[in-house]
């Protein structure tokens, strides 16, 4: 019966059977110590030619890094001395006893130890590099942060759904989709699951939905990647914006104390610093960002619709350094600016009871109040300039009756990247797609 | 502060305030009933005239169903021949005090309350008639069923990945694939997540992944869908299909335990029978379940390298008559018909290690061991006609140190339609696309 690498601190004088990949090997004359890890960790197994049969013997001196082996053995307590206080298993060893081949590997092209591994080396290999520690801490931590979001918005009474990707329509006015060749048909690849978790509130009042989105954008940054994981939620009976703002705190908090308490380890890996999330997260208007950077600047940006990139970074070290705080909210961005759903301020229609979340530098949600009431909605379509028999599906959901309602889509990526300070969105992607590559570069 | 309707229970003799839907009004003269319905659950409110100041009263008389409303009021137990037992509420109202308009709704063109909604209607509806209880049943259920796996899966020690469906060559070899323009490149939606479920069990050995796959199939039955849920694993370390085969089993059992304590409510509404599980699946290969074909029906298909719909209903029939067992495992699809990564057995090359889980006259699983060795894997992608360097990404997972693996993929709204008796899996999707429909009728 096989047991796991970290199960074997508690079975100290045992023999045991394990399997996993072997990190390294290193030979010290008379013995060779192999790393051995699994899905669980590392532990470290001593073999003695004296302890192994020939071909045991013959496998411990051949195998290289990434083969996988199966290894029976005694765990022994190691040596006062011999303690590795980085290993979990670090206070024992394995004495091997017989070693068999589950798999071999070629010789590795690059040593999966190296920290500097360039980025495109690492993306062009990623079936190899993502199993070097960085990578594995990292895209667990990725897994247990999906796994927050959900937990956290159950116990919110909110109901998961799956959302279609393919639409016939584009949701935010019709730039930067995919096109598919649908039975003849021209079809397109969702910006995001927005009409249908609208639509959703309809049903269960509180809804969340988690899963890929699509953007056609021709941007080369370190923030942008084509298709990326979108966690969104939608509720009903909201009194405004804020009570989503509200909802998006609390999360963050349950998401802090719950990546510490179960990935620990990963967390130190990726050499992770909490950051600060105060009680309440500084809350600005666009208006008074771009005041705040005309008065300490001198750039008077104060009739644009958006902030820059750098703007973005400013207000953020200007939050951390002011309020303590690696998260800014930034509302009313301009009506004009937004799409046709985004519900207009009434003390001043020319902006929305709209927000985006900016950490660490970067926009990681956009959300808001949506317009439910139906013939407004209708209006604000035709006033877009679009139509509304193309939004029909859409539309019914508020025909019959929708409450006050909102909600927010964060970027799965993006929040991994600053949560685990990587500089390039890409690298907190599995297997990202970008103008340039899907898997590997196209060829042009 | 707003209650939900099912903690008024616990609120008699004390004022409250709802927000709900409409679900249906009963004017008895003196007295209107409304039914108010909220993500919790439905219960009724009591309106005298007069408790109620003019406004009140008016929307009482003219509330509608779907009309969204925000009631204050007194919660009072019913007398004893007035209680419901068929309503988790119906031993309480709720005296309606103040009634407030947070939605009108239009005339309803349909009835929701009506159990015969042809699917058609339905589905041109689904923004309205998703609301009716049946349905808001059927996909809570849907969405524990994707919890209970995830839930079951993290406890065996799997972690969770997202996949991308934007790829750059097809899974399967080629044919039923529909196309994107991928900034002038080709590019694909992916049948399934196979290859990298497959790169990422030799970074975390065991792995899970749900999300949407694509089939461009031209099929109208009962059983296709163009875009669906796959819920896909894949575990390292195992010794053959048989470890897959025992997992699903397991998860099984914990899915029927879990959707008894989760939504005991919702399997009612969905007139939920449990299916029978006995302690082992029966399993046939292939082969047997053609002689069996051919002893009891005459009909020899025994050279034939698949089952029919209409066979694989009727080894169902057979197994829960014979064998008490709504589900059938049947293993050993020729070599000649799977895919080329799928592991032939050593006692029969020409069959593999593959299997298909049937339930209740469906397939709802494939599932099997894979080619772990790189280059056994190489020489049947040579075999199956395929080129190696179209697979270059995948195979260097395999170049570098696989053991043996297996997985397996269940789709999610074929499983959610055979365990709650629904006849089309299109009922068991929440918007789904087919031949002719993307949201509405695709126009010809």
């Amino acid at each position: 019966m096989r047991i796991l690498t970290t199960e074997t601190t508690k079975k100290v004088g045992e023999e045991v059977m394990l399997k996993g990949w072997v990190n390294a090997r290193r030979d010290m004359g008379k013995v060779t110590f192999l790393d051995l890890r699994d899905r669980s960790g590392v532990v470290q197994i001593v073999c003695f030619p004296a302890d192994l049969d020939e071909q045991s013997l013959a496998i411990a001196k051949e195998a290289r890094g990434e083969w996988v082996l199966e290894i029976r053995g005694i765990v022994n307590k190691r040596g006062v001395k011999q303690i590795n206080p980085n290993l979990a298993t670090g206070e024992v060893e394995v004495l091997a006893k017989e070693i068999q081949v589950l798999a071999k590997a070629e010789a590795l092209p690059l040593d999966l130890a190296e920290e500097k591994i360039g980025l495109d080396v690492h993306l062009d290999n990623l079936p190899l590099t993502l199993r070097a520690p960085k990578w594995r801490a990292l895209f667990k931590i990725q897994s247990e942060i999906v796994e927050a979001f959900r937990a956290f918005l159950r116990g919110q009474g909110f109901t998961e759904f799956q959302c279609p990707k393919i639409v016939g329509g584009s949701t935010e006015g019709g730039a930067n989709v995919f096109n598919i060749d649908y039975f003849g048909h021209k079809a397109f690849l969702a910006q995001s699951p927005q009409f249908y978790k609208q639509i959703m509130t309809g049903v269960f009042e509180r809804v969340f939905t988690v899963g890929n989105v699509y953007r056609a954008e021709e941007h080369a940054t370190t923030r942008h990647i084509n298709e990326y994981t979108s966690m969104d939620l939608e509720m009903a009976m909201i009194k405004d914006h804020t009570d989503v703002m509200k909802l998006e705190t609390e999360f963050l908090r349950y998401l802090l104390e719950y990546l510490k308490k179960t990935v620990s380890e990963e967390l130190k890996a990726c050499n992770y610093e909490e950051p600060l999330l105060p009680k309440e997260i500084p809350v600005f208007t666009l208006r008074e960002v771009q005041k705040l950077i005309k008065k300490h600047t001198k750039v008077d940006h104060i009739a644009e619709p958006d902030l820059e990139p750098n703007e973005e970074r400013w207000i953020c070290e200007y939050a951390k350094k002011e309020l303590a705080s690696d998260f800014v909210f930034v509302t009313h961005y301009p009506t004009a600016k937004r799409p046709m759903y985004t519900y207009p301020d009434e003390k001043d229609p020319e902006t929305t009871k709209s927000f985006d979340l900016l950490f660490k530098g970067v926009e990681i949600t956009t959300g808001g109040q949506r317009i439910h009431d139906y013939q407004q909605l209708l209006g604000n379509i035709k006033k877009w300039g679009l139509k509304p028999e193309n939004f029909s599906f859409y539309l019914e959901a508020f025909k019959y009756g929708m409450p006050p309602e909102g909600g927010l889509a964060i970027g799965l990526e993006r929040l991994t990247a600053r949560l685990l300070g990587v500089e390039n969105v890409k690298e907190a992607t599995l297997f990202p797609r970008d103008l340039n590559r899907i898997d590997l570069p196209l060829s042009s």
